[in-house]
């Protein structure tokens, strides 16, 4: 990249924000997993869609790459250029400023770069509800949820990011801005582009603002840990607490017992709360509009009902909130309590849930097949039919060798997956990671059309190149 | 048309459902407002998609445009062909299969000809409930509801039929099948093109089959009618309903007292409940998955809480299903209350709904502007900001030259909307009425990138020509 263009470019958003120097370009290189190494010679901090907008011009005229980072959390690097270095990075970061809040109409529009917990934190304040929630909500960005179409743990009563999405701004890779920021609930005038753009992982533009639905504060919460007798019971369950929980039953996460097990292994909590041991476990939330009393109340309707047609084995209702947060920390440490077991093989995958008891079944010929004594560490979002279905390496094993049957393991599981109409990414999208498996598993026609998208919005290919197709 | 052609298209479907008496036709052609009077040689019905892929295929050969009509209740008229008679008017009612049906997924999959009352019915059956709820459910079918992206009273709790729907299969105009049925909730695989084709009204390609989103079954209702002291007291009272109902609050709908008393005036209806006139009303529905003690106590609850605080001057709670039925009955006379009262210049528009008192009072300027003593009956979904924004006549003129201030009004009134940022076609979307507003209205940005998207799918124009763009 020569200086003059760096120098066009550095006159668009202040010589402040063209950043040169690679001390401190190096953060938003950095890739959390290791697996990506990107390079730039130069990182833009534009304030404003018009600055933006101006980039994506000059960016057209020069045929220059362009890469769009959020908070930089994505686990498929989507948000990193290239090793050749030849692209540019765009942090959205400065673009942090919420526009509006509207509490009657439940909805509120800000920029890409506002933090997740922001967002959260200033809704909150108002007596709203902003229902997305994830891992890395302390530093992932709003434009980098809508791009990877975020999930996370209250898909089940709320749906994804898309769900909550009611208009966006984009600037296409010519720069032109696409103003969709509607502000309503109901648009009937012509072809959804905003859903394109959402999931889209800034391939087709970039998202400068949105407007989210915003919801009423939750005012009780009720937390149990139910222990089963097999899989098929689990689903029996998660159908009863839905009929009597509907949208109140805000998480049901399954886990099984070597998941737990783990986690009590390797100290990752105290001890189990039951008394017995069980195949397998269902954390459960439900939330209350009125309070903690009448969640309580459907608590224990759900689990009286379980109990009483021996759907489920036995129960236990937190008694405190100290209690909710232990029982969620026993969910949360799985993650880490399997590193300390070794290496494991992931797959961010999704299944109908009532195809979760056979797809484990053979899913487990399969890594028996790949590599046997391998330990299948299982858990996720039941209801949404989302599994992180990890397989750590046997004991004694070396792990670099159990590793490089990663590839192997993903097709097999994956090509499963796909037999039961489910999905190879649930939640992550497609990135840099995943792009051969799109390959291999999307339909032909699908990839087509997609092609197409791609080659009329951004006919020069500068717009995050080498990132989904 | 000629013979040969005819020939080779029956061919795909069978002489019996391949139509070319207009006396069978005409039921197809006929549209309910009178404003379309659209014509064909040819009406095609087939009873799969792969008959519908070969239909497609000979089409693009032969580049014959052809119209896809699903229960013809649309009123835009987006599924009529034109006056020309060119078009084959392509009938979807034999594509009426449930071809899954998973309650611990809670999900269906349906072909594009199944009526929408019977999948209601054949999903409650079975003790899930389908929200999707229109007037013309007994009559419209899954794949219109699917083009038109069909809104309704359930829309406030569950969204548009774009929100309930998982995945596709599309025909596309060149006979290539999209089978993108997936049957999970999270799925991210590349750019999201079962959204292009959901209210694309059937311009980018034929909508065969869909996987649709079921909810557990609703045990209790309760019902309330409320009298307003003013419109900025019915956006409060809203707020408090959303607090304390959060999903339980399933319909808000809002009725100006000229729309209540035409109702009345014209025998459509019993007396008012009510003693007292009140410039505002609201109908709202609590629905309870435990039951209608559940629904009746939250009601009371949040009614208690805006009496104590005057946010409302009035309520009465339905105390039979009857009473239930008479405070509805009231609500969805007001359109043929409407009709005896003269001509109306009508609109189906949305705007924020903290933007409604606002939007209301600028209104009614334009409407005594244009039509000096023109009644406005006003009414519709106040949750989702959706109103019909209902011009009648004034008293003693003549309703062909009233009718003709239709454009003008419209115009007037649509330009208003858009500065709420809001829409022009909230429910009904585009078709051949609304094409002009289309082109007034959408940013440039936004109709270039349609066009583009059009180009690629249909390069010859062929599907459902006329429509949207």
């Amino acid at each position: 990249m020569e200086q003059e263009l760096i120098a066009r470019f550095r006159e668009i958003v202040g010589a402040k924000h063209a950043i040169t120097d690679q001390a401190l370009i190096s953060p938003y290189l950095l890739e959390e997993r290791g697996l990506f190494h990107g390079k730039t010679r130069l990182l833009l901090r534009p304030s404003s869609c018009a600055e933006v907008s101006s980039i994506m011009q000059l960016a057209s005229k020069t045929r220059t790459p362009i890469v769009p980072q959020g908070g930089n959390t994505g686990l498929v690097g989507g948000q990193q250029p290239d090793e050749k270095g030849g692209s540019i990075l765009l942090s959205m970061e400065r673009l942090n400023k919420i526009r509006v809040m509207n509490l009657e109409g439940n909805f509120v529009v800000v920029e890409a770069g506002v933090i997740l917990r922001d967002l959260q934190k200033k809704v909150g304040e108002l007596g709203r509800f902003f229902p997305l929630s994830l891992a890395s909500e302390g530093s992932c960005q709003i434009g980098g949820n809508l791009s990877s179409n975020a999930g996370g743990a209250a898909v089940l009563a709320y749906g994804n990011v898309r769900d909550l999405c009611l208009g966006l701004e984009v600037v296409l890779p010519d720069g032109r801005i696409l103003d969709d920021l509607r502000f309503v609930k109901k648009d009937n005038t012509g072809y959804d582009l905003k859903n394109l753009f959402i999931g889209a992982e800034g391939t087709l533009g970039v998202i400068t603002a949105a407007v989210l639905k915003i919801f009423p504060k939750i005012k009780g919460k009720a937390v149990a840990l139910v222990g089963l007798y097999s899989l098929a019971k689990a689903l029996e369950f998660l159908s009863l607490a839905q009929e009597y929980g509907g949208g109140m039953l805000t998480s049901f996460e399954l886990m099984g017992n070597l998941s737990l097990q783990m986690a009590l292994d390797y100290k990752m909590c105290e001890k189990s709360p039951f008394q017995q041991k069980h195949e397998w476990y269902v954390l459960m939330n439900i939330s209350s509009l009125q309070g903690n009393d009448e969640a309580l109340s459907i608590l224990n309707i759900i689990l009286e009902e379980a109990l009483k047609n021996t759907v489920i084995e036995d129960a236990v209702v937190a008694q405190s909130l100290n209690q909710q947060d232990f029982f969620w920390q026993l969910r949360e440490s799985i993650s880490s309590a399997q590193k300390l077991a070794g290496g494991s093989i992931k797959h961010d995958i999704a299944v109908p849930p009532a195809s979760i008891p056979d797809f484990i079944a053979e899913a487990a010929l399969i890594v028996e097949d790949i590599a046997p004594g391998a330990r299948v560490v299982c858990f996720g979002h039941m209801g949404d039919g989302n599994l992180h279905y990890n397989v750590t390496q046997p004991v004694g094993v070396d792990t670099t060798a159990f590793l490089q049957l990663w590839s192997k393991m993903n097709h097999r599981i994956h090509s499963l997956v796909m037999d039961y109409k489910g999905t190879f990414s649930a939640e992550h999208g497609i990135g840099q990671l995943k792009r051969e498996e799109l390959r291999s598993f999307k339909s032909s026609v699908a990839l087509d059309i997609m092609q197409e998208i791609k080659k009329i919005l951004d006919p020069l290919g500068i717009m995050n190149p080498g990132k989904v197709l």
